[in-house]
C-alpha cells in the first residue's frame, strides 16, 4: 500500500531504499548529476541522480514544484559534506525512480524572491502559489499557534467555546463601517464584534471564550486595515474588579508568547525576528499618569486629550521599555463618553471607565475591561449613548436576570501575528486578505473580467 | 481577596466556612426554613437557611436566577438524606449569609418546561435566558466537544489548520441560494463552502483542516435548513485512492463518537440519547450496489435514479444496521454529471465519480471524495459544467503547479449535533439560529419596531 516516507524521518532509515513524496523545490542540473531538494509537509532533503541513474531521463524532465513519488536510497554523506545548520544536513537520497504524479507550468517569478524582491502585490495576487514559500509557511504555523494556544489557555481557566454569530439583526452604534447583505429581501450585517454576544453566553455559562470572523467596513487601504479578520474573544463573571481581567489577559498574552517561543523556534528564526518582553507584573498606568509620564519624560503635553495618539503610543510604550524593561504596558481608565456604553464607569469617578488596553511596541495588542453588569444603570446607558434598545433586545433580556460583575478583553489573530513577526503590512498575516480593493484577485480586475 | 470555592469543590471543605458564587437556581420557601439550590459553573449544590439563620431576610427576598454571594458551612447530609443520584447529593450548605450581586426580574416563564411543554419559538425569543437551561448547557458543550476532538483528531494525523475566508469574490456555480454583500459599492458574497480555499491551501500545506462558519440563503423554513453553520473541512494531497478519503473520515467520526462518549457521559444521560453503533469496518456501497440491495430487500425499485431519495436513505440504514449491526453506511460512486466539477470521476467508468456520503440512521452525516487534480482535467471539467474560470482563478492558479492526487470531506457542526443528540429541529443545535425568519429576534418584529 502506501510505503511513503517522510522527509523528516528519512534519517531514520540510513542504508535503506525508501518512497518520498513531495513537491521539487529546486533542481539544481549539474550536467552529469542533477541535484535536488524535495519538500513535504514535514521538510526538505537534497536527492541526487548519479549518471548511470534510471532516474536520469525523468530527471532532465521535471521542474520546479512539480508532485513527485521518488524511490531512492537514504545514504549518510560523508563528513566533509554534512551541514549541520539544515535538517537532513547529514543524509542524501540516492535517486533511483523519479514518477511524476504531478506536473508544474513555469513559475511566474523566482520563488526564492518571497520576503526580498517580490513586490506584495505581486505574491498577493498568486497567493495559492506563494503559499508553498517557507516565509508565508512560517507564518501561518505562527498564526496558528497564537490561536491554538489562546484556545489552550482559555480552557485551561475553565472557559467555555461557543460560536459566535456572523450575521446579525441590526447595528446598535452607527453603522458607517458596516457590511450590509441582502437576506430575503430585509437588511441584515456582518458582525463587526461578538461583543454582545460573549456577554450574552457569559450570562448562561459563566466563562466563554471564542474564534470567530469580525468584518469592518473601513473604506481605508492601509497597511493597518482588513474588511475581514479573526476575533479572538474572552467574557466571565463573577469578577472582583477590572484589575481581574487585566491579570487573566495579561496571563494569556504570556501564555501565547511563550508557547510560540517554544514551538515556532525555527520560523523565528526564519522570519529574523523575537518575541518581546513581558516581565513578571507588566507596568499598568491610567490614562492620565500616562499623559503626565509622556509630558515629564519629553515635554509633549497631551494631558488635556481623550485618548493616546500614535505618538504617544510610541513614545509610553519606549519609557517603560527604558524604565523597567517590559515592552509591554497596561493603560486603563479613558473617557466614559469616548467609548462604548458597555464599559463600566469608575464608581469613584464615572468620567472615566474601567475600560483598558495593552500596548506594545508603540501600538495596542488587545483591549478589553470591566462590563457594566447592572440592569437599571446599563439601560440608563443605552439611552444616554442614544441606542435603540430594541435593537439589542436579546442582548438586555440577558441583563434583566441577575448578571454578576463581569468583563472581558479580545485582540484579533491578524494583528497580534503582524506584531509578534514584525511584519510590515497585515495582508502579509492574512491567508486570504480582504480589504476595498481585493477579494482574492484586484476587484477592478474582477470587474473587467465580468464585461 | 476572591476566596469564592467552586460548587464541584465543595465536598473537599466539609465542615469549613465557605464563600460560593452563583445563581438561584431553585428557591423553596418551607415558612420556617427555606431551600435553595445555587448553580455556577461547575454544577449545583443544596442549600438551606434554618430558622435563626442571620440570612433569613435576605433568603426572603431573592427568587430564582439572582446572582449571589453565599456564605455557609458545607455539612454532611446524615445518611438518610443523601442523594446519590447527583452531585453534591451528600452535602449541605448551611447558610449564614446572601449578598446580592444583581436581582433578577420574574421569569417569562417556567425554566422547568424547556425541553418538554416550552415551544421552541418561545424559547429562542428567549435565547439568552434559555441558555442558563441544562438542556441547552448539554447541547452546546456536546457541539464544543464535537469541534474539539475533529480538530484533535486531525492535528494528530499533522493536518494544518487555516482560517477559511467568509467574504467570497464571485459564486463559481449558480448563485441562486447565495447571499449577496454590499462591498464598497460592488457585490460580494457570502462563502458557501470553504472547499475550493481548502484545496487551495492543501496544495501548500498538504494536510489541511479548517472550522469556519459558512452561510445558505436557502428560501426554507424547515427543521433542517439554517442560514449560518459551521462547517468542519478536511483536505489532503497524495492519496492512493478515494478509500484513503474513506478511511480517514471514518476514523474522523469514530474519534468524535469515542471523545463525545468519554466526556459528555452525563450530558447524553440527561438527553436521553445513546450513540450510534460504528463497527470496525463500516459497511461501504457504490450507488448501483445500494439500490440494487434495496430493490431485494424492498421490493421498491430506484435503480435507475441520480441519487439516493430520502425513502431510500432509511431503507439502506435499516438494512445495513439488521445485516451488520452497523448504524453507519458509506455510499460512493454517484452520477459525475450531477456532482459538482471538481469530483474525480472513476477513471474506469467516468460516468460515476469518487465522491462518498456517510450516512447514518436515515440521514447524511457526511460527505467528501477524491478531487481531479490534473489541471487539464480540471479546465475540461471547468468547461463542461459552464463554469467562467476567470471567477474562480486563484483556485485554478493553484492546480498549475503539480498538484497530487487529493481529496477531502466535510461536516457540519450543528447537523453532527443534531444527529448525535437525535434532536428535532436544527434549531436546537444552533446557540443562534438564523433562518429566514429569524435573525436573534423575528424577522417580522424587527421590521415593526423599526417603525
Amino acid at each position: 500500500m502506501n510505503n511513503r516516507i517522510l522527509i523528516n524521518d528519512l534519517n531514520k532509515h540510513a542504508g535503506k531504499q525508501v518512497t518520498v513524496k513531495g513537491w521539487v523545490d529546486v533542481r539544481r542540473d549539474q550536467g552529469k548529476m542533477i541535484f535536488f531538494d524535495f519538500r513535504d509537509r514535514t521538510g526538505k532533503v537534497q536527492g541526487v541522480v548519479l549518471p548511470k541513474s534510471p532516474a536520469m531521463a525523468s530527471a532532465k524532465e521535471v521542474r520546479n514544484e512539480y508532485a513527485v513519488k521518488v524511490e531512492g536510497v537514504v545514504n549518510r554523506r560523508p563528513e566533509k559534506n554534512v551541514n549541520p545548520e539544515v535538517k537532513n544536513g547529514d543524509i542524501e537520497l540516492e535517486i533511483n525512480e523519479i514518477i511524476v504524479l504531478a506536473a508544474a507550468d513555469p513559475l511566474p517569478f523566482d520563488m526564492s524572491d518571497i520576503g526580498f524582491n517580490l513586490e506584495l502585490t505581486t505574491e498577493l495576487d498568486h497567493r495559492a502559489l506563494a503559499l508553498r514559500h517557507p516565509r508565508l509557511q512560517a507564518i501561518f504555523k505562527v498564526q496558528a499557534v497564537i490561536i491554538d494556544s489562546f484556545r489552550e489557555f482559555m480552557k485551561s481557566q475553565d472557559f467555555f467555546e461557543f460560536q459566535a454569530p456572523a450575521i446579525t439583526p441590526a447595528i446598535a452604534e452607527g453603522g458607517a463601517e458596516v457590511f450590509q447583505v441582502d437576506y430575503f429581501g430585509k437588511k441584515a450585517y456582518l458582525s463587526q464584534s461578538p461583543q454582545l454576544y460573549k456577554q450574552v453566553v457569559m450570562t448562561a455559562f459563566e466563562r466563554v471564550f471564542s474564534v470567530n470572523k469580525i468584518f469592518r467596513a473601513e473604506p481605508s487601504a492601509t497597511t493597518r486595515h482588513l474588511t475581514e479578520v479573526v476575533s479572538l474573544d474572552a467574557e466571565w463573571g463573577f469578577i472582583d474588579s477590572w484589575r481581574d481581567i487585566r491579570d487573566m489577559s495579561e496571563e494569556t498574552v504570556r501564555h501565547i508568547l511563550k508557547t510560540v517561543g517554544e514551538s515556532c523556534a525555527s520560523e523565528l528564526t526564519l522570519l529574523q525576528t523575537a518575541l518581546p518582553v513581558m516581565i513578571e507584573k507588566t507596568p499598568t498606568l491610567s490614562l492620565a499618569e500616562a499623559q503626565e509620564k509622556i509630558f515629564e519624560k519629553t515635554g509633549r503635553d497631551s494631558r488635556d486629550e481623550k485618548d493616546l495618539n500614535p505618538e504617544d503610543e510610541r513614545a509610553l510604550c519606549e519609557i517603560i521599555r527604558e524604565e523597567t524593561g517590559s515592552d509591554f504596558v497596561y493603560v486603563y481608565g479613558y473617557p466614559t463618553k469616548k467609548k462604548p456604553f458597555y464599559v463600566y464607569p469608575n464608581p469613584e469617578n464615572p468620567d472615566v471607565n474601567e475600560g483598558l488596553d495593552l500596548l506594545c511596541r508603540g501600538v495596542e495588542w488587545l483591549s478589553g475591561g470591566r462590563r457594566i453588569n447592572d440592569y437599571a444603570q446599563l439601560m440608563k446607558h443605552v439611552s444616554g449613548w442614544g441606542i435603540d434598545p430594541d435593537k439589542i433586545s436579546m442582548f438586555l433580556e440577558a441583563f434583566r436576570y441577575g448578571v454578576p460583575p463581569e468583563g472581558g478583553f479580545a485582540f484579533g489573530a491578524e494583528r497580534m501575528t503582524m506584531q509578534i513577526l514584525g511584519l510590515k503590512n497585515i495582508r502579509e498575516a492574512s491567508m486570504f486578505p480582504r480589504d476595498m480593493n481585493r477579494i482574492d484577485t484586484s476587484l477592478s480586475e474582477q470587474e473587467e473580467s465580468d464585461v
